[in-house]
């Protein structure tokens, strides 16, 4: 069975080394394995709580979008996409809400980590948290459950919020699964060796310690400057150096083969100098980073085409959270309403209801299609485009006895109406033929 | 100008014969007047704080919706539909979650008069207590908001919510609009006029103290049974009686003409005896009830009707609601990616984006349409049925070279895909006209 893992990226700011090293090309990596599905969202939703600077937020998106597909991340196999081209997770959002404690948000260690501080400050305890910081955890269960994640890889101080959306799935599972699990148990997964980049001054590489490396922003001079500044200690060259715990070393070896970081550390206890080994740390991470960044130039060029790379994970994503938000509302009572087949009178042909009608047609691309169009025109379902047209002949004979299978059909949901009323229309074709 | 006037019908629950006087008829009568835009709609997010029985919410809001129908409600005229049929509601209650102060929701009536009880009881102050009760202030004002109300008519306990709402409002202007109104700051309105109807004991008819006559449910025979057990006075008939506050001349006079208040009134001070006249008012409320009693239960054996009634009620509030939020979107920062016009190259042959092609049609209806589809086949726009050919052409043509006029345009937005893949397909396209 594959696994499902599911990563959120914040959008505030501008990726660094440090970010590139320690987050993007991991998850990048680990969406390679075999049995795994990834998915990678852009969090612009969360990004609001912090940010109402709109050209910030907008500038950010951008920025790491095109560096998580400059970094190589394979958006075919992958599902990358907007948060906030999901309508599905502020609605399930809601239905969280509904289910969650109160006093579960109060034990947030981040909205406790604000009270504190107010209160050490003499202030009341929730002065200037909004309610965006308070029930972040409900919105943050949402996205990871909609896609019923298996595994959620993230920091230590993440690690409670998963606890939470476990907590808030289990209350849900209870009240609404009648006996089934609707939703997936999320596990949190933290990876102690993920490394950290050390700063230009030794501590962890941080935009709070104003001590980066930037990635892509200022090209190769801009590598440069940075390199030069990382501090070293003061021995010259000819003396020989303690590779161990120093910064230029520690980055030098996150981009390094196995047989460069001998040669580097050799060269080092036996004198090289730090101005050369500067200039030989900058060759390094230029061979491993000038692709990426000519890649990353290109896309910025380009907004047009990150767009549709994110258009298209937001349709991969919503052929999953669309039927299951449609189950999801089932479950909880909000289902369309329709005629009890055992209650419904005989039909007189006066007050026949005006039936949906199916139609099947083939594109100029040679792909099969259906849809279900309502009497006054409107289209209720639109198909995915299918290879074969039996396909689509046998997908429409299913759908017109058994609204059920909906749930499984190759629609295109972002092409067609609310699925309750499709339910409905498919209900009433099923009750005319009996 | 005309003013809307939003009113949420809580879906817990059979309508009686207080909420059909105090609430129901009133506001179908007021939505009658020249010079007001109504939105009604069956609050069932709302629902969900409060009841974990989906069956009960399903039924409810069946016997709401076959009520305010059967009563007499325009649905052509005002808009009349369920909220969980707007995703944007959900949305926008994210986006005022992120502007909305923690602080003003600890001071909500509801819910500290939740914790005083706690309190009292030696509970823990939030013990019990769901985000859904804590944060049903912020769905109330994306209710309104969202429609840019201008008068919400509610109860007292509700005036509060409006204030928080109009709170919310203005935050997110003033941090948003950039000088601009997004919201129109919405007021309450208080019908102190508004008739309580007593019950069967003689205190306000309620559910809550059991003592309500039943609107529909039961017929013509539950309606004289609930009557029967009216409470009156002793008197016997021949001795007169006092008409001023007996719970069954109050009923009464709720359903009366003038002329029939004072003739009633004058023949119990005449000595009409009591059983007489539950006969006299049981026939007056059959007068009104029956034509009303039948539709509603033609309507509840035939709950696809319903959902017609309120799918096109959706249709239109989605109308508004969906180019509003693509505004409000903008305005917080999630807008489409797109080639900044001034920056983009020169176009080769060889990257040239495959652009989405209009297209026109007719319908068997003989209604004009167009869409627009996305070189992958998916249709991002489609039109709403048009009388002449001549109009989608001018539509096409404009939103060839203005994707502005999106905002404007007969477009069916719920047959169509995200507005923002919309928006950056036509910015392409006039991009490429260049």
């Amino acid at each position: 069975m594959t696994e499902r893992v599911l990563t959120g990226i914040t959008t505030t700011g501008t990726p660094h080394l440090g970010n590139y090293v320690g987050a993007i090309r991991p998850a990048i990596e680990a969406s390679r394995q075999p049995g795994v599905e990834s998915f990678f969202f852009l969090a612009d939703y969360h990004a609001l709580i912090k940010c109402d600077e709109p050209a910030r937020i907008e500038r950010s998106r951008l920025e790491i979008a095109a560096t998580w597909i400059a970094g190589g991340l394979d958006t075919d196999r992958a599902t990358f996409y907007r948060q906030s081209d999901i309508p599905e997770t502020t609605e399930l959002t809601w239905l969280l809400t509904c289910v969650c404690a109160k006093g579960l948000m109060n034990r947030a260690h981040a909205y406790k980590a604000a009270t504190d501080a107010n209160t050490a400050a003499g202030e009341d305890p929730d002065a200037g948290i909004t309610m965006g910081l308070f029930s972040y955890p409900v919105l943050m269960a949402a996205d990871i459950l909609l896609f019923n994640a298996h595994r959620v890889p993230v920091g230590r101080d993440q690690v409670q919020h998963i606890e939470m959306a476990r907590d808030m799935a289990q209350r849900f599972n209870h009240l609404f699964g009648q006996g089934r699990e609707l939703f997936v148990l999320p596990r949190a997964e933290i990876d102690e060796e993920l490394a950290t980049l050390p700063g230009l001054d030794g501590r962890k590489m941080s935009k709070s310690y104003d001590n980066t490396v930037p990635l892509f922003e200022g090209g190769s001079k801009g590598l440069k400057e940075a390199v030069a500044r990382i501090v070293t200690d003061s021995r010259l060259p000819g003396e020989p150096k303690e590779p161990e715990g120093a910064a230029l070393v520690t980055i030098h070896d996150a981009f390094a083969s196995a047989a460069q970081r001998s040669a580097f550390h050799a060269d080092l206890r036996a004198g090289l100098g730090w101005g050369e080994a500067k200039q030989r740390l900058v060759a390094l991470i230029e061979d491993h980073i000038a692709p990426l960044r000519a890649r990353y130039a290109d896309l910025m060029a380009h907004p047009e085409r990150i767009e549709e790379v994110l258009q298209h994970g937001a349709a991969k994503a919503r052929k999953v959270a669309t039927p299951f938000l449609a189950e999801l509302r089932h479950a909880v009572g909000l289902r369309p309403m329709v005629a009890v087949p055992q209650a419904a009178p005989v039909h007189t042909a006066a007050d026949k209801p005006a039936l949906a009608l199916f139609k099947q047609y083939r594109e100029a691309d040679g792909r099969f299609f259906f849809k279900l169009v309502a009497a006054d025109g409107t289209v209720l379902l639109q198909s995915l485009g299918l290879p074969e047209g039996r396909e689509a002949g046998a997908w429409v004979k299913r759908l017109k006895t058994e609204a059920a299978a909906l749930a499984e059909a190759p629609i295109d949901w972002t092409a067609s109406g609310a699925r309750s009323a499709a339910e409905a229309a498919l209900v009433q074709i099923a009750q005319a033929q009996d």
